[in-house]
């Protein structure tokens, strides 16, 4: 019982502030002889840090991923993977104003409330800075699933703007610095963020992240579900706000008819395994994974750090107006594409060694 | 770890078939001392109980639970509190037709693909019947908040049809048999609900949860976030395929000027606490809850139980078509209701004690 | 996180007190299609029940177990198992002075410590009668475990008289109403236990309990040790003092030179496994099983249920003189020997999944 | 669930290898607001590190303590803390041997049963080396505890010698090299160890911990027991094979009138609350603290890193003969000493969390 670890079998523990020496995180549970060096890592990490593109922040870190234990010639030995990122762009800022104001749409209030005490500096514990440990974790993830198992993510939605769902293609969220899986609505978007990010504002999205390859029966009823397990992942990552599992917030506009995704023999499957003619469901039912297509979705609000001051109050009571200046992305579903394609995989690894635990 | 257990402090785990001869579920880390007899979880059972209206599976079970221990002298000691329901009317079926395929929209086939083996008589496990055991808890989880936090959840949208927000009203949830907190988009929602049933359809829904006289402080970073636990609670329930907290969804179409909600020293409040201007958050930022009111929301897709047929397989990978004949919910969402204030109250009874265990 | 639990994967949590309607667990994780009946489980339990011989306290408990979930058709669905056995014979006894006065040695005064309320009747919660759901819990975990794996245990040490280690034998352990494996002990045991019991007293015992067939590799380090899981284990047992693994206590003693197994090449094990030239180390070095014979050892305290009077005070603080009339057990370890079977059986039940989850 | 944390509400996990780059812990859950610098950790480290006297091993490590989370401007912010002790003695020895052959009594054949891959350098996770971590965890426990609780212990037994209780004085532990709270005794067992020591032999110890200023109400049934994770967090130390609470394995020898703790009204305790007359439990009953002294002991067997050849087998399975030349612990019973204290604080802390979490 941990509030900073997630999974079971799989289980990581993050640490770190977004401006002390290091983040890093803890993972227990590999298994052993999984081939892993820093490179399998980095890779990843390259993808969600700054400053890759004028669209997200230009704190300037290299997010060099360190292995610190579990890892003996090569290899995976089973025992705990301590990884660890140090911060290296963190010394400059000036956080006299944010020590005593609360930035309105920000954690600074209800740390203090919770714990008395909060770490100002870049948000401490609730920045974003946190996710570079995800993304490392889903690394060793991906390891543990194998090639067969292919995870994608992309932005489906910024703002008022979604993706065309016949251009979509799982490929091209790396071909353009909006990780958006259209490329024509790529090409609108980024125009359109290009303005924001003058003005000195920002804009929500919505990230869609799928996985293929994974096999019917992941899961288990009635709190370990697959897609409890999901919503918890993707609403664990910062700024999000909803998480949806196959039609999502959609199913309340449909009829039992439309829903139910109907199944034939499936023709190249294993024995009696079904081929689903829809996939309302998400590839998941009853918790458990049909086989098909996994696909899940989550909102992330904007980032609240913007040029247009707003109204909040200081630590002791006073009314103040806050203005973020500096860096910041002003559209946080870029980076969190990465991060959503780790926490989908560290939801199936685990689910995976769990499966293998009770079913053999 | 344990599949169908839920909360970390307050930890219940449900147990129990749709049609074996009883089900319920063990509480255990429950303050001791609380005032507790069989009426106090009664009350909350009979909301969720079939056969309350036509609107409702004709499924005919009194739910009376039993107090098997952890009570004495008509007060929690502490120790594991075991909640029983026995099964009624769980004898008349015939199953021939289930056994052998699996209907579409069900978790028949996915438990077949992990298990192996499935109680297939009313849905077994995966059986909404379970959900009585979550309101059973919900009951306790209400004693150890207090009155304080008043919880009420209600049905905000059937089909394409949303309620007025203008009419809202939490205390009119109870007056309609929809439960719905819009009296007049009850009357509405009503004749068309009953034309869904006559044509053995089915409809979904979304549910909305409020909680009132939540203090600021509740939850923790970064995996213990009071929402990342919402979401697998409701996620958790049968039927849902999407959770949102606050703006939800929403959050992607907002500018950041629009989205934070901006705070003013509060009149009335405790000292240096803000009054929020808006409520996007719904109550919760970092993962910690704000001290304004919590909200949650919730999809349910339509059964799939349907007198139209569907395509499908047997067991043994032969194309069929499943029609479910009989009694069943044409809108889950009406008796999704008491199980999502269930829910609801389970994780802040969760969240009230690790913040003691916590932070004194 | 749940006091009343134990075990990770196999997963079982116990609710009931003694004089309550029912006692029972809820076990979560079980794999599934294990052919189980009820049968299965009651020939454990009848071993621990009361009653068997005059050694053992005169409570008539027919201890009559029932599957009420979890399985289906003679056959294990994955599911939760819930077993529930009825308290038949918590009726008549009078407590007025154990209501009021603490029991030495007794739970009574600590209970009302924690919680300010206690169920008095019969110990509660804390009475060794909880125990019968382990046993019952046991019977499943043997089930997984497989006929490959057989656990053994029996009392070696009952007051000052230890077993002749020359005549152990562990089939014998259920041919004498003493569990003993020495049955030359268990003669001369039983004369000064029937003087035990005629005087209202009582002794303390230590019991043995052994695994043969467990593989190497089980376990991890290094707090999910398989012997610090059996400490826990074995601790947790009413009346259990103190715990051993191998040596045990004993292992002060030695030099380096004593202490260490050698090794030689085994004749006839799996490729490169060792043939251990001894067992000081109970068949677990570094948490880890090595394939040798598991070997756990433990005391229990006599029970504090005597004739004799004992210094004690009331509630409201006043000294009174406590002495317990009426059935009790002379000796607990006899009945506590089939509970060591049980734990044992768990935690290798538990192990077994924990290292298939993680090494495949 | 994870294999390398300890605690529930006070959580931590440890990681690293004895001959990798570092080694630490990370733990969650701590209160905020407590004064914490690295200091206050190094203390308790100095005491375990090695190279303190001849009487342990001569390997050179500051154990220089870092913190690189989870404390802001001198305070706990309830935020994960980690901490990271560089290794910097790791680097000359040569492995040649150690990599091909298994060690007697070490975890060498064992890892590589389970994992099939091992990091043999000094022991890799196995090494003693993982200790430190938990004597820096032990640090923050106290701070928790405060000081009204004490936590004292002392080698009480090195081979056959044991103190003499009436010369016990636990003040007087750290005023000798063998953290014997016998000031006679220590002085006879250093000339022992001494001849051991030359003879490039080792002893087995036993170590004893107290607790004093526990109040009545900590623990919990029945799995959840005060004592049972007592017994987990000894066992789990590197070398341990028994652990004893109270009387501990005495219990047996022991009739049911002197073992029971007598009790009369404490003249100065709390309104209701007993003086006892005896500490035979060792401060617990029912798995809850009664308020007395808190007494636990466990025994280390001798480190199996001898001078003297012992019999082997490689990796492949051929017979060798394995000497352990360099440095070692004669008694690793004396490093022991600071981990118990540790191991108490942490189970101690997690309890105060647990009591405070569920009874107010």
């Amino acid at each position: 019982m941990s509030y900073n670890s997630f999974g079971r079998l799989f289980r990581f523990t993050t640490w770190g502030e977004s401006h002390g020496p290091a983040i890093g995180c803890t993972l227990d549970g590999i298994p052993p002889r999984l081939s892993l060096d820093e490179n399998d890592i980095q890779k990843y990490l390259n993808e969600r840090k700054p400053g890759q593109s004028k669209y997200t922040t230009q704190r300037q870190e290299p997010d060099a991923v360190k292995i610190l234990s579990g890892v003996f010639e090569g290899q995976t030995t089973g025992t705990p993977i301590q990884l660890m990122i140090e911060n290296v762009d963190q010394r400059s800022k000036d956080y006299g104003d944010i020590a005593q104001a609360y930035r309105p749409g920000h954690a600074d209030y209800t740390y203090n409330a919770k714990y008395g005490i909060r770490d100002y500096r870049g948000g401490g514990r609730s920045s974003a800075r946190e996710t570079a440990s995800r993304v490392a974790a889903g690394a060793i993830a991906r390891k543990i699933l194998g090639d067969s198992i292919t995870i994608k993510a992309g932005m489906v939605q910024m703002g008022h703007h979604t993706v065309d769902r016949d251009n979509l293609d799982w490929d091209e969220t790396r071909n353009n610095p909006l990780f958006c899986p259209d490329p024509v609505a790529a090409n609108t978007w980024a125009a359109e963020l290009d303005k924001i990010r003058k003005a000195g504002s920002s804009i929500g999205a919505v990230i869609e992240v799928v996985a293929d390859g994974v096999p019917a029966g992941w899961g288990a009823p009635v709190y370990g579900k697959l897609d409890a397990d999901l919503a918890s992942a993707m609403m664990s990552i910062n700024a999000a706000k909803g998480v949806e599992i196959g039609v999502g917030m959609g199913a309340a506009a449909l009829s039992g008819e439309e829903n139910a995704d109907q199944m034939r023999p499936s023709p190249d499957g294993p024995d009696g395994a079904p081929e689903f003619l829809s996939n309302n469901a998400g590839g998941i039912l009853g918790g458990i994974s049909t086989g098909q297509q996994i696909v899940a979705r989550f909102s992330v609000k904007p980032t609240s750090s913007i040029l247009t001051p707003r109204k909040s109050i200081t630590e002791d009571g006073t009314a103040t107006d806050v203005m973020t200046k500096g860096r910041h992305d002003p559209c946080v579903g870029i980076r969190a594409v990465p991060i959503a394609e780790a926490m989908m995989a560290i939801v199936l690894a685990d689910h995976m060694m769990l499966h293998r635990a009770q079913c053999g």
